[in-house]
């Protein structure tokens, strides 16, 4: 329940406030060339208190591993990853002890489960994201060996939509916008939002390039069901479009069709994905984000002892976590991409006696 | 890879064109009333050949459960049940055999495994939901006995969207059409695009109600991402959204935030679900189809022989697969929620105890 | 709960009196050619009413396919096998309805399900074995084209030890002996037990040879371990070997260790298993089958109303479970390596990017 | 393929001579106490060095929880611990860097993977075993509290065998001898082999009590199925026995079966499982492990070079496995059973209704 892929598999661990959060990932192939430099870099790119646009809460993120690697290769074994949580200690909690506070897991987790773990969310925090960047980093490093490429951006923020996809843009750009000319729009809603204690939504597009034709297990393990359930199980994510998503329904069977010639598709509103299975095209995914649930305003709401309180939430949060989850959306692409690269081995028996020879 | 679920597992087999489709479900509770009669109705609602709107392909679609089922109760042994196809001898595959027609999974097919069953779409033909349908029957009876009910309608045809939700309506409309205001408007593009040769898409709306709060199994087994994995994973569906979906993206957090009273939320943005746990409240989504790929207009593709050629397709098929494809959503989820409420038994040491008392 | 196999899967259904038992079977690569004829001159080796040291109840045991082979070649989809029981009508339950037959899974069924299919034993029957050896026969087939052979004979039988193992001679053999010179003693007392209304035990060894080097996925799916549960999941096995098994425990390191040579490892202690891999050499295995349960002498029980009672057992039964059994663990030994050979591609990242070239 | 376990699930991560080794153990229901001095004390009984009947080499093995505890009780979340090695800095491997050990798993995993960790055995060394303990350990807190014990101990060194079975005396012994009067002829043995540079093998004999009637999941996730995978999927374990085990299949039917009557079964020839189910007797296993590997006497091999070679390993190990397996034995028994408590919630209806009530 807290592991996922089926042949490279990780599993997660720790709360926002514990000692440390972390991750077991398994099924990396021996030999891969583990650069804990680039690992790091992963991290830093997600990780809190970089600009006014997210979170004041700083982190160091700072990754280690602790098994699964010997003279800088994979062996095979499962690789741990450890993250000591470094911002735990100083706040106190009082304020959101008995309170659940709206748009958030503790109503839930408190019902489930009879106890929570309140301290800035525990199990239920963004924070846990960490760990899944520092796992999707070791599958963009395997994905790079096989010519795979992932990469994403910010194509909407509080409803202003990206024209263009420039993913260089996003790489320099501190919301990581893909849009050069709306950068600024996006940037003053996200201030104006947290200027009235408030918070905004926003959208994530995610391209994997470079994926062989094939990758993909119909038809309980298809590769747009299992990004979905990547994507959609993330904090805050409401909807996940394959392709032209919505706007397919909307359209007519000879719009929405990609024609074939010999050098490829003639277009892409299917997403670079065809019966779960890819096509070779690039796949393409939106994500969309709810603003973040964490606001300064009043609210109403209940208590674990079942009284009604109006409600102000303190502390320090994203104004927008569509910013800094486009990074964990990549990693997630990243770690279903390489599960199914790894899972498609042995689709025909030619493929197999070739293996073995 | 043809299985899904947890607890409550089912796998399905089969091909269009074969000698029978099926499935085993696994998992079932013993002592389960097997009302066949009413799983026999649920496959009649998403079978083909019922009106002009959709494919006048016939099939009985008639089930005969094969196991797991004793004297009309569940045993706890898998429930086989069986589905021959009756309608698959007498077409001529010529036309398609060596053909990749756009927008199917054809291409990946043959990619994937190096050979295809060609008859029909062979097994990623949407033929195979129908297996799911006599699963998600059981689901739906087990839900039942739980208070639990599971309901969807179209919302949306060609971009005629509903503006009620009127599960009544939806019961008794050929095309399941949510709202009697504007059914006649989608019918009308349903039968424009077909007699043009061409599709529409469609969008499915499902409600779950009566969930008890705490079904969902955090952080890799959220009840969200499992949905989504479940509705992205049918044919043609593009787009998934839970409660506010894409619009949560667009809206500020003092919106989206769904305030809490002591007789429950205010509102229900979040589509019942909060850090991938059932809160108690109906559980919503939305699920986007794009138009039907077959079409009868002339378009361009290769062979597998590597040939460029101008194709059309003949046969007999939906103008819009969002219409039975609504039944299908409607199996999904109900199997998703009664896979969770079995994975929820066991989470606190309380329920543990008191269930071994 | 009724699959089995991560890469390779197979989940079966059915009980001894219903409709129809039978089995889908996942993951087989596609292309292999599937030889019908081979199939079912497996369920042959297996089926009841062959000689007097069987049971005199006959079934057919004619398997037939149903989906997932096209052409004669499997198409990667799932293969759905079943077996139609034709003997399952005549007979009358009356006797072992409400009772617990002693050594049998009547009472933990009753006491799990709250109810039971009590017709000869219902989904708890060996008679679900013959699914088994329908997709072993498969993985068989698989294995053959990679040079893998699996094999089996009867190694001891109330106590009475084969001094050789001749597996041509198991071939031929009603009992399937491995050692023709105390087959008859074997015999003698298989009958000895029948005609006192009693059952005896015995003693099946498995063998598969030509396994390549490196199969078995540590350290949660080794294939000793995975080889074990396969074997003690079947009805009546009560003890697992492998290699030197029991005798290991009791010998010197230095007698128990297999020395390497460049030609190969000098003894073979180990069956063929090193740290839960394939070390190349033979895999070796036995498999230790209690007296079949089902006796016709009197014996005290209870019944389901909670009385006690003195009880015959009527019918066909048996008189030496491992008989039969040993083609079922041929089949599950095959089953198990033919999963460990997919399973088993991508564990270095030179095999990966040879397989994508 | 390093996680075992379906509700109650834990992964393993760690080498030898890595950082750290450690396990993530998810499915622990909420609310548990989680007495860390208990898991230590476990882990004390494992740990090497304690007597020379063991390996001289010394492990601190303090476990430390990183995670899903909160103030002293589990929260539903994954609970994490790691044990930091602390031997692992002085030794020098050139003498084993390029040689494959007799009896080890190097040669399956260098060929495997193409490269291995092969400071002490890396990944393969049975020192991953103390993460197994400080699982299971928890998973004995959690049958404790349902009145469900664990308990083992060496019925067997070098061929002697215990006549009684006093798991009192194992308790106290250091050697966690069953029977007192055969003690000392054990350790002689023991001590005789270790002065000759050799090893010996022996056997843990496995009892669990209070067990509920309906644990197991038929027909592929038996009880004893799992138990046998669970055990011989223990380093050096060659073999596993239920119940009478090999002397089952010696005995006829009408010794084996188990007798009942109103107050229980007369007999416990079956080890107290029914048709992979628990049937309230108590459950035991023979656990035979292999005399250890690492032996000082000179034996043949070859290196990673492929050159025939005469070697004699150096170092610390145990002459005798099988006594700190023993308690390896006993945790993987208390983690399969927990895991089957959690699984077996939902069998019936009745059993769902009331929980939801």
């Amino acid at each position: 329940m807290n592991s996922f892929g089926m042949k490279l598999q990780f599993s997660t661990f720790g709360e926002s406030h514990g000692k440390a959060i972390g991750c077991i990932l398994d099924g990396v192939p021996a030999g891969l060339k583990i650069d804990e430099i680039y690992i790091q870099s992963e991290l830093d790119r997600r990780k809190p208190g970089k600009s006014e646009f997210e979170t004041a809460r700083k982190e160091a993120d700072e990754v280690e591993i602790l098994s699964g690697v010997f003279e800088g290769l994979s062996t095979g074994t499962p690789i741990a990853m450890i993250i000591f949580n470094t911002n735990q200690k100083s706040k106190d909690y009082t304020n959101i002890k008995d309170v659940f506070r709206p748009g958030h897991a503790d109503f839930t987790y408190f019902h489930k489960y009879g106890l929570r773990d309140y301290r800035g969310g525990g199990r239920s925090s963004a924070r846990e994201t960490a760990a899944r960047v520092a796992a999707g980093a070791i599958a963009k490093l395997m994905l790079m060996e096989m010519g795979i490429e992932v990469k994403s951006g910010i194509c909407e923020v509080a409803g202003i939509k990206s024209e263009v996809y420039d993913y260089e843009n996003a790489k320099n750009s501190i919301i990581y916008a893909l849009d050069k000319n709306i950068e600024e729009a996006q940037k003053k809603e996200i201030l104006k939002a947290k200027n009235n204690h408030d918070s905004v939504g926003g959208v994530s597009r995610v391209v994997v390039s470079g994926v062989p034709i094939g990758l993909g297990q119909p038809l309980y393990y298809k590769l747009d069901g299992v990004l979905a359930d990547a994507m959609m199980g993330l904090n805050a994510v409401k909807a996940v479009e394959i392709g032209d998503g919505v706007l397919s329904a909307r359209s007519l069977g000879s719009q929405n069709n990609d024609e074939i010639r010999l050098d490829g598709f003639k277009s892409n509103h299917a997403g670079g994905i065809l019966g779960g299975i890819s096509n070779g095209d690039d796949i393409i995914l939106n994500v969309y984000f709810k603003p973040t649930p964490s606001i300064f305003k009043q609210q109403h709401t209940i208590t674990t002892e079942n009284e009604e309180v109006d409600f102000s939430l303190k502390g320090r949060h994203d104004p927008c976590v569509a910013i800094r989850g486009t990074v964990v959306c990549e990693s997630m692409a990243a770690l279903v991409v390489a599960d199914m690269l790894l899972l498609n081995m042995g689709s025909n028996m030619q493929g197999v006696t070739n293996y073995y020879k």
